[in-house]
C-alpha cells in the first residue's frame, strides 16, 4: 500500500539533524533518521569524559528513546555509503531509501591537513570512542612513567600536547591540567610532577578565535596560571609517537598528541558530485538548498554559506540547530507551494571554560569572565543536555569533581 | 637504601586481594598490588552493564583511588607474565619484583570446556568489556532485526541463549528478557515481539545449585512469568554465530549465545609448577600456603581446599575475601613467628535476582522469596559498592528503571 505522504529523509543525529527531525514532529510527512551510531552525542562536553570527569554514558542519548514519541518518524542505524541526488535514493550499508526531500546533516570529521603521522599517531576529540582513547592515553602514560627507569623517556610520557588553541584546545588543555595537578599528583606520590608539562600550541598569536581581545588575554593568563605552556605561532608538522616535529626544526620529545586543530566535512558529501567550496563544504544557497535539486538540503558543518561579514558561517552547534529548523520549515512551504526563506544566522554568543571557576563569555554587547561566567557555562550545558537522567548524572559528577577534587571515573577502559 | 621492612606482594585487585591488601594496611611491611586492570571491578553487579542498567564506569573503582591512603602500599599496572616460586620472584611484562612473601589472588575466567566454536562465537561476562559487547550486541540485533527482509533470519536475530543456570545465567536471562519486554518493545514499534526468544539452558535439572529446592522453583516460575524459556538437561555443544547445537541433535537458529556456564583460574597458574586440582586450581594447605612454599599464598578462585562437607569450596567473592583476610593475618604470624590459622568459611548465605521485584534468599536457616528478597538484595549490594559516588549513581540508575520501566544506557558503544 503506497503512503500518500512524502517521505522526508534526514541523514545525520547531531545537533542539525535532530533539530529537523523535531521540527517536523506535527507535520504531514513521514521521517526517516538515518544515522551510523545509535545514539545522539553531546559534543561540547565530550572533553570532559577524556579528562575522566564524566563518563560516556553520561553524554549521549539513543536516538530511538529521543523520538519514541514521534509517531512520524523511524530511525534507521545505518551507515550512509552514497546519495544519488538525480535517483533520490540514499545508498546505505544495507539497503536503498528513496526519499521526497532530503536533509543532509552529516557533520564533520577530524581535519589532520594531510599530515599522515600525525593522523596516524595523534589523539582526535570528536567521538566518544576518541575520548576514552585519551582517557585511556593519559591515566596509562602515568602508569608507565611510574615504573619508567630512564628519566627522558618518563619526561616524555609526562608531557602532553594540544594542538589547536579553539574552544576544545583550550577546554582540554585547562581540563588535562587539572585532572594531573590536582588528582593524579596525589595518585602517584613517588612520581615528580614539577617537570609534567601540558603544552597548548596555536598557529596564530591568540586563542578562541572570534571572541574579544580581552577574554582571549584572559584565557591565555588563566591557562599559565594553570600551569598549561601555550606556544604562540608555532605549528605541528610532524609526531611519530614519541616525538612532536615543529615548523622551524624544533623537536620535542612527547608520547602523547591531541589533535584539536580543525574540522572539516565528511567525505560523504564528495559522492554528491555537486560544487564543493572549502575544505569540501557543499555550497548551499540561502535557502539551504543543493543548486539544481530543489529537494535537497545541507545544513551544519556540511554546507557552506556565506555570513553577513563575507565569512562561511562557521562549524558550530548554533548554526546547525538554527539550519535544522530553517531546512525542515522551508520543506514544509515546498510541500504548501509556498516561497522559501533565506537562512539567517542569530549568534547566541559563545562561552569557553578554562577551569575551576574560570571561564569567558561573550554574549551579544555582554563580555565577562571568571567565576560568573563560569556558572554560567555549566548552567547553559545542563540544560542543553538532553535526558533528566544525564543532567542529574552529570551534575553530581560535577559537584564530586568541585568539592573533592577528585575525578572518580579514572579508568583505563577496554578500547 | 635497603627497606627493612619485608616485602609482601599482591597478585590481583579482585575481593580477595583487595580485602588482602586492607588487612596490611598498618602492618609493618610493604605491600606492592599488581593488577593488569587499573581498576577494581565489582563483578555482582556486571550483567546489570551487559543489560543497559548500569554504565561500566559505576561498577568499577580505580585501585590507586581505593588505596590512597595507604601508605605502605604501591600499585604496579602489569601483566603477570611468570612466578618464580624457588627464587621468590613475580616476572611481568616490564619487569621482575622480587619478594617476601606473595597473596595470589588471580581470579577466574571463562570456562569454554575446549569447545572451541563457543569460545570463538560466545559473549562471555567476566570483564566490563565483554559486558559492553553483551550490551551492543543485543541492541544491533534489535537494529538489524528492524531491517531484516527474511523473517528466519530475523527470527534468529531475535533469539538470545544464555548458557549456565547460575547466579549469572539466571540473572542475566532475567534481565535481558525485562529490557526486551519492557524497554525495547517500545523502541521498534514495527517489529513483532511475539516471538522473541530468551532461553536459558541448563544441564542439571535445577537452577542456582546449591539453593533450596523451593526457591530454585520459584526462580525457575518467575523466570518463566517473565517469558524466559528454561531447557533443563539440555547441553550446548557448539555455536558457528547463527546456529546453536546441542547435544542430542537439535539446533536452533540464534545469533546471540551468552555463555555463563562455568569459571576455571587463570592460566598463570600453570607457570608455578606445583600440585593443581580440578580446573586447575592450586591445591593449598589449611593455612592457605602453598605446599613447600610457606611464604606463598594462593586464595579465592584460584585456590583448591576441600570444606566440611568434603567438596571444595566454591568459587565466590565471600570466599575469597575471607582467605584474604587470613592470608593477611598468616603472612603477620609468620613474620612474628606465631603458629598460622587454618581456613574456616562462615557462609553467609546467597542472594539471587531475578528481576523486578523477585528475588531469592538463603541466609542460614532462613529462605525467602519475593520483593523482600528483593529489596534485601538491591541493600547488599548497593552497600558492597566501594565508593559513594558509585552507590549513588548506581541508585539513580535503579530508580529510574524501576520506576520509568526505562533503561537510558541502551548505547552501542566503541568496542
Amino acid at each position: 500500500m503506497a503512503n500518500p505522504m512524502p517521505h522526508v529523509v534526514i541523514v545525520g543525529a547531531g545537533f542539525g539533524g535532530l533539530r529537523a527531525a523535531r521540527a517536523l514532529a506535527n507535520a504531514p510527512v513521514r521521517v526517516t533518521l538515518v544515522d551510523r551510531k545509535n545514539y545522539h552525542l553531546f559534543q561540547p562536553l565530550l572533553y570532559q569524559v577524556a579528562v575522566a570527569g564524566l563518563s560516556p554514558d553520561d553524554i549521549a542519548q539513543p536516538v530511538r528513546k529521543i523520538f519514541r514519541d514521534q509517531k512520524n518518524l523511524e530511525f534507521c542505524l545505518s551507515e550512509v555509503k552514497q546519495i544519488r541526488l538525480e535517483d533520490k535514493v540514499l545508498v546505505t550499508a544495507m539497503q536503498e531509501i528513496p526519499y521526497d526531500y532530503l536533509i543532509l546533516s552529516v557533520g564533520g570529521e577530524t581535519n589532520y591537513f594531510g599530515i599522515d603521522s600525525v593522523a596516524h599517531n595523534a589523539l582526535a576529540l570528536k567521538d566518544l570512542e576518541d575520548a576514552v582513547l585519551i582517557r585511556n592515553q593519559i591515566l596509562r602514560m602515568f602508569e608507565l612513567a611510574s615504573l619508567e627507569k630512564d628519566p627522558e623517556r618518563s619526561k616524555a610520557m609526562r608531557t602532553f600536547v594540544i594542538v589547536g588553541g579553539g574552544p576544545t584546545g583550550v577546554e582540554s588543555a585547562g581540563a588535562i591540567s587539572e585532572l594531573i595537578r590536582l588528582v593524579l599528583a596525589h595518585d602517584y606520590p613517588n612520581l615528580n610532577f614539577n617537570d609534567v608539562r601540558v603544552i597548548l600550541v596555536e598557529a596564530t598569536q591568540s586563542l578562541l578565535p572570534g571572541m574579544p581581545e580581552g577574554l582571549t588575554q584572559y584565557t591565555a593568563d588563566k591557562l599559565w596560571e594553570k600551569h598549561v605552556e601555550i606556544h604562540f605561532g608555532s605549528a605541528v608538522i610532524g609526531f611519530d609517537g614519541s616525538q612532536v616535529y615543529f615548523k622551524g626544526g624544533e623537536i620535542l620529545p612527547a608520547c602523547t598528541l591531541i589533535w584539536a586543530a580543525g574540522v572539516r566535512p565528511v567525505s560523504t558529501l564528495d559522492t554528491l558530485g555537486v560544487e564543493q567550496g572549502r575544505l569540501g563544504r557543499v555550497v548551499v544557497e540561502e535557502t539551504l538548498q543543493v543548486p539544481g535539486h530543489p529537494e535537497a538540503f545541507v545544513i551544519g558543518d556540511a554546507a557552506l554559506l556565506t555570513g553577513p561579514d563575507g565569512r562561511p558561517l562557521p562549524m558550530v552547534a548554533p548554526v546547525a540547530m538554527q539550519q535544522g529548523a530553517l531546512a525542515a520549515r522551508n520543506i514544509l512551504r515546498l510541500i504548501a507551494g509556498k516561497p522559501l526563506q533565506p537562512f539567517v544566522y542569530k549568534d547566541p554568543g559563545s562561552l569557553a571554560t578554562i577551569g575551576r571557576n574560570a571561564a569567558v563569555a561573550h554574549l551579544g554587547r555582554w563580555q565577562f569572565t571568571g567565576f560568573l561566567a563560569w556558572v554560567l557555562w555549566l548552567v547553559v550545558h545542563l540544560i542543553q543536555l538532553i535526558g533528566f537522567r544525564n543532567r542529574l548524572v552529570v551534575l553530581i559528577n560535577w559537584a564530586w569533581d568541585y568539592f573533592f577534587y577528585d575525578r572518580p571515573l579514572r579508568l583505563i577502559l577496554p578500547e
